[in-house]
C-alpha cells in the first residue's frame, strides 16, 4: 500500500480514543453520499453505490465493491472483495468482521436504516460514532490532496480569465452560468464543484442567489462564484466584474473588498486562531463607509466536500491554523437592492504563512 | 392549500397503516439529501439545508426554514416557521410536536446521527419508518409532477437533436459531454440530471462508462445518455449515432434495439406486471444474433430522483402498471471491446396504454 494512504488511515484512528478494531464506511449513493469512502480508498472515479470499505488500525483495508465497478476499484490498494448480490456482500462482511466487537461508523454519513441493519446483522459488535475523527483528520490535507485541489484551481483560474470573452449584451444569468460550466468541463473538470453563481446587477447583493433569466445591462456588477470538481476534490473562487463603465462607488467597493481580502491573507499563519483572519477582513470593511455590509464568514475548509468542515474563518472559530489546512478567503460587501462584490481565493496554510492555490487575475475589469 | 398538494400528502399517509399523528422530514443537505422534503412542500428552487417539514394526516404542513431561504420558502403553502439558530429550531419543533407520540420518519433519508438527536430530544415520541410509504406514493405521479417531467423532456429532446451539430473529428468524449451539458443549461435546465454519458467506439459497450479523453474516430458508435434537471424533476434519454460511414453490423444492431424498444412500448398498459415489458424487449434481442447481449433492465421509475424506486422494467418486478407511473424504456445491445447501442425514452402509463414524454428523433444518423 502507498505510504500516504496508510498514514491517512492511521490519522483517522489517531483522532479517536475509542478502542476500535476497525472503521466501516458505507457509501449508500443516490441521496446519501459518503466522501469518507473516497478518503479511505483514494479512489478518484466511479460511483460505488452500496459499496463498503473497512479500515484497520494497521492502515490496511478491506474493500467490498459490486461487480459493476470491480475494474475501477482495482486502483485502490486494499483487499478487494467483489459481490454480485446483497446476500454475497452480507456473507463477505460476516467473514471480515464476524469476530470483531468494536467498530467505528460515521453516524452523520450513514442512514438510520442502514445503521439498523448493521446492528441487527452483527449483534456482537458495539458501533461507535467516529464522525469527528474524520472531520479532524480531513482538516489537514496531505500532499496528494493539496495537489488534487491545486489541479481543480488551475481549471477554475483558466475559466475566470475566460469569463470576459463570454459576456455579451442582454445575455441572461443562466447563459453565463452555462458558459462557465461548459468551460470548466472543457478544461478538464468532471463537473462544476457546485451550482455556479452567476448574478447580475442587484442580484449580486444576495450571496445565496444562483442565476435566473435576468438580462445583463450597462453598469451591472457581474458576480461569478464557481469551482471545478476533479478527482473528487474541489476548487471554489469568485470574481466580480462590471459591465461597461463603472461608477466611482463601484470602484470604491471593489477596492475595499480587495483590501479586506489582502488583510485576511496577510493574517494567515500557523498557530493563530481562525477567527483572527475573519476579524482582519471585517476590520477593513467596518472602517469604510460600508460598515456592517459584510454579512457572511470569511472562509471555509475545502477538500472532498466544498464545505469540508472542522474549521472556518468565522467570528467564533478558535481552532488554531496548521500547515496543510486548505481554506477559501472570500470577503464581500453587499448593498441590498444595489449590488455586491466578493473576491474569493483558495489557499493552503504553510509553515511560513500560506500559499495561494488559485491565481486568476483580480483586477476590476470593465467588460464591454 | 392547493388541492393537489393536500392530496399528495394524504396519499403518503394512506400508504401506511401506522397510527401516525405526523410525518417529519429533514433535509440535511451537503451529503445527505431528502427528495421527500420537496415532495411534501412542492418547492422547486432553493437548497433548504437543515430545514424540516412536518406533514399531518389532514394534509396540512408545518415548514421550518432557516432565515437564508425564508423568502423562497413562501412559495410553499404550509405554516412557515423561520429559525435563526439550531436552538430556535429546537424550540419551534418542541412547540409543534411536543404533545405528539407517533411520528413517521424516512429512515433511509435521515442520518443515524440526526435520528438519534430526534429520539433524544423527544423521548415521548415513538418514531416509525415510513420509507416505503414515500416510495409507494411517489410511484404514481400527479398531473403537476408529469408536467414537470415533460418540461425536462422537452429540454433533453432539443439537446438530442442538437448533438449532430456538436460532433467534430478528433473531439474527445469530455468535449461532447461538456457540449451536451452546456446546451441542457442553455435550453433551461438548472443542471444535468446526472453525470452525462458520452462514449465513443468500444466504450459504448460499457453501460456505466461516462466519458474520458478518447478521441472520435471514423466508424465509431457515439452513445449519449443524459437528461435535464428542472424544478426538482428529471428526464433521462439515450441516443446512439455513428460517426461517418456505418457498417452493416452497426445498422443491424441498431435496428434490433429499435425493435426491442418498440416491443417493450407496445406491451405497456395498466394492469400488467412490469416484468412483462422487460421480457418483451429481451425476447426480441434473444431471437437475434445478439442473444444474451442485453445486460441490464429495460427501465426504471423517474421523478424527483433519476432512479425513483418502487418499480422497474426488470426480470423480477411483479408490480402491476398503473396510470401515472413514469418510467424509462431503454433496451440495449453491448458487444465487449466492439461497441454498443442503447435507445432510451421516458413514458407515462395512461389508462389506454402509455404516452411518450420524450420525442427526439430516433433514426440512426451517420454524422459527418
Amino acid at each position: 500500500m502507498k505510504q500516504y494512504m496508510k498514514q491517512r488511515i492511521q490519522r483517522v484512528f489517531n483522532k479517536t480514543d475509542l478502542p476500535l478494531e476497525g472503521i466501516l464506511v458505507k457509501n449508500e449513493g443516490e441521496t446519501v453520499f459518503e466522501k469518507n469512502f473516497f478518503y479511505l480508498t483514494g479512489l478518484t472515479t466511479g460511483l460505488y453505490e452500496g459499496c463498503i470499505v473497512i479500515a484497520y488500525p494497521d492502515g490496511s483495508l478491506d474493500l467490498f465493491v459490486s461487480e459493476l465497478e470491480a475494474e475501477l476499484a482495482k486502483q485502490a490498494e486494499g483487499d478487494l472483495h467483489i459481490f454480485r448480490s446483497r446476500t454475497e456482500l452480507q456473507q463477505q462482511l460476516q467473514n471480515a468482521i464476524g469476530s470483531l466487537t468494536h467498530i467505528g461508523l460515521n453516524f452523520s454519513g450513514l442512514s438510520h436504516y442502514e445503521c439498523q441493519i448493521l446492528i441487527k446483522e452483527h449483534p456482537q459488535i458495539t458501533f461507535y460514532n467516529v464522525s469527528n475523527a474524520f472531520v479532524q483528520a480531513r482538516m489537514i490535507k496531505d500532499t496528494e490532496e493539496i495537489h488534487a485541489i491545486k489541479q481543480a484551481c488551475i481549471i477554475s483560474d483558466r475559466v475566470a480569465e475566460k469569463i470576459p470573452s463570454l459576456i455579451t449584451i442582454n445575455m441572461t444569468e443562466h447563459d453565463l452560468a452555462a458558459g462557465i460550466n461548459y468551460h470548466l468541463q472543457r478544461y478538464g473538470a468532471i463537473a462544476p464543484a457546485f451550482d455556479t453563481i452567476s448574478s447580475f446587477g442587484a442580484h449580486t447583493s444576495q450571496p445565496h442567489y444562483t442565476h435566473g433569466t435576468t438580462q445583463l445591462k450597462e453598469g451591472d456588477f457581474i458576480l461569478c462564484d464557481f469551482g471545478a470538481k476533479l478527482n473528487q476534490y474541489h476548487s471554489d473562487i469568485t470574481r466580480t466584474f462590471v459591465y461597461q463603465k463603472k461608477t466611482l462607488q463601484q470602484q470604491e467597493i471593489y477596492e475595499i473588498v480587495q483590501q479586506a481580502q489582502y488583510a485576511a491573507l496577510e493574517t494567515i499563519q500557523p498557530g493563530i486562531p481562525a477567527q483572527q483572519v475573519h476579524n482582519a477582513a471585517v476590520q477593513v470593511i467596518d472602517k469604510s463607509p460600508y460598515k456592517g455590509r459584510f454579512i457572511h464568514s470569511t472562509g471555509h475548509s475545502l477538500g472532498l466536500s466544498v464545505h469540508d468542515g472542522g474549521i472556518g474563518f468565522t467570528e467564533t472559530c478558535e481552532t488554531l491554523l496548521q500547515p496543510g489546512m486548505v481554506l477559501t478567503v472570500e470577503p464581500g460587501i453587499y448593498i441590498p437592492s444595489v449590488g455586491g462584490v466578493r473576491i474569493e481565493d483558495d489557499i493552503v496554510v504553510t509553515k511560513e504563512g500560506y500559499t495561494s492555490l488559485s491565481n486568476a487575475k483580480k483586477s476590476f475589469l470593465e467588460i464591454s
